[in-house]
């Protein structure tokens, strides 16, 4: 069984790291968001892309969820004590790889080749795409009238201002990347990860394509949301903004258009009728990965789950 | 008596650093060579600039003469393990630097409003003008018909290229900057110190309306040819391949329509003659700074003749 799995920052990593440990590369690939890139000092920063890589390559930093392990911060210390941005935290290894992509960028490279590239070097052999090779950059307009780039949203403000909409600005001209729409057409399940509805996975689905081609395939997915809460980030607190009551359900209905599974936590069994109701066939499993043991369980059952999804929609 | 040094890298930055040491702010200022400035990882570097800011700041490697003295290198490292360009040596510390002037830029701030930024948290005091606030680019053009940027031909090729001349691109239609100007208006006597003539002084004198104003004061030059050859770097590589004997007198010729007095090392003297011979008034001393101590021998020395020569052109 081949799987393709959608990903954003931590959460999504977890899981795909879970699955590579069980998968050979060639039954699994991801499609990573790219609307939380963004440019400081000159140089060109994938937020996402970075988590998952590292924490396929095991250089991620466990604690902090983001950035390399081992790290130190002479760089960063600098820039902070001359004044100059100090908002967002960039570890001294970290800034190797962003020196890298500016430089493969600056050099005409596509952002998927660079990944590769660093892919190859960090020994990651699962294929790992950015959604695009075109710049798609995640907007939050908040209520107070403000428009907001994402990092400055997450990370300057730490999501405090109230969203009132989100915006993938470029996304409509963006175009998908070759492997990644082959690595759709082969897969036998599409996997939504645990990552954020809102700013992780839609801007995937927003490019031209995706959806289109992931609709016609066994698509499930695995609810960032437990207990009505967001297991990390910020995606309970926009469910709630937006008018909408942050629970798994609410996750289910937001992929009820093209969605065939549904794995949602034990602390939110109560949500297993509505769910069915919506035709949508759920799994009530642990989701929160506290450890590596966990992600490997937790993506052991979500396999067995995509095995029966696939023979159901046979 | 007020000095305005023109400089650029380490042989000059050692010279003016003595200087600062006995004249206060208000007496010494200095206008930096950027032709040597360049783009690598989408990062604006001033080569130049930064030593001899850091040298002024106590900041600066005294083994290296560039970048920072206590330095961690996971950046570089990382770069050079992921494949990218690892040619250029980029310390921690120093990148902080390069992001810091490098977001200044992008949010169009001038060169010279960021470097009298990064003084003032230096405890830099006595006024660093960069030549020009326009990009400036020197360029070797060598005898096999290449064309090299000038950190390409310093740094990844250690100069090994033959020279046929140099280009200073952009240099005709780059302003002066105004501080600078001011400070050559100001000041009684103009110190040439001894940084290479074709690449470090050269490019400075190149920018509209400097040398225009400098040959109007009374100009002093200090050798950095010692006993034929260069007391660092590629000065008298160049003389050699333009067919030009590397000498102490060679120096005093290049600045020779607007020098007034020139400053040749004990090991010289018999080059004294030749030089009174062009009526520029020469001074015999020892030129080799080995530390911080003949540094402020040779300052105080450059001082006193810079007296004379003043008395003598009044």
């Amino acid at each position: 069984m081949k799987i393709l799995a959608l990903a954003g920052g931590v959460g999504g990593a977890k899981l795909v790291d879970g699955l590579a440990r069980i998968l050979p590369p060639e039954q699994l690939s991801v499609i990573v968001n790219t609307g939380d890139d963004f440019e400081i000092f000159g140089l060109n920063i994938s937020p996402d892309l970075d988590t998952v890589c590292y924490t396929l390559a095991g250089l991620a930093n466990p604690i902090t969820g983001w950035g390399q392990k081992d790290e130190t911060w002479h760089t960063f210390q600098t820039v902070a004590h001359l004044g100059g941005p100090d908002w967002f935290r960039l570890g001294n290894k970290d800034l190797g790889t962003h020196l890298f992509r500016t430089e493969g960028l600056r050099l005409g490279k596509r952002l998927s080749e660079i990944t590769l590239e660093l892919c190859e070097r960090w020994g990651v052999k699962h294929p790992v795409y950015p959604m695009s090779d075109d710049p798609v950059r995640t907007l939050v307009h908040a209520k107070d009238g403000s428009t907001l780039g994402f990092q400055e949203y997450f990370v300057q403000r730490a999501c405090a201002p109230e969203v009132e909409k989100f915006e993938f600005k470029g996304v409509e001209s963006s175009s998908p990347v070759g492997g990644a729409i082959a690595a759709i057409e082969e897969a036998d399940v599409v996997l939504l990860t645990p990552s954020n509805p809102w700013v992780s996975i839609e801007p995937i689905l927003a490019v031209p394509e995706y959806l289109e081609r992931i609709s016609q395939k066994p698509v499930i997915a695995v609810s960032p949301i437990v207990g009505g809460k967001a297991l990390k980030g910020p995606a309970a607190k926009m469910y709630h903004e937006l008018g909408i009551q942050p629970c798994a359900s609410a996750v289910a209905n937001h992929y009820r258009d093209f969605l065939n599974g549904f794995v949602l936590d034990t602390i939110d069994a109560d949500e297993l009728e509505k769910i069915e109701r919506w035709r949508i066939i759920p799994l009530v499993a642990d989701i929160v990965m506290k450890d590596q043991q966990d992600r490997v369980r937790l993506a052991e059952e979500v396999l067995a789950f995509s095995e029966m999804v696939l023979n159901r929609s046979r």
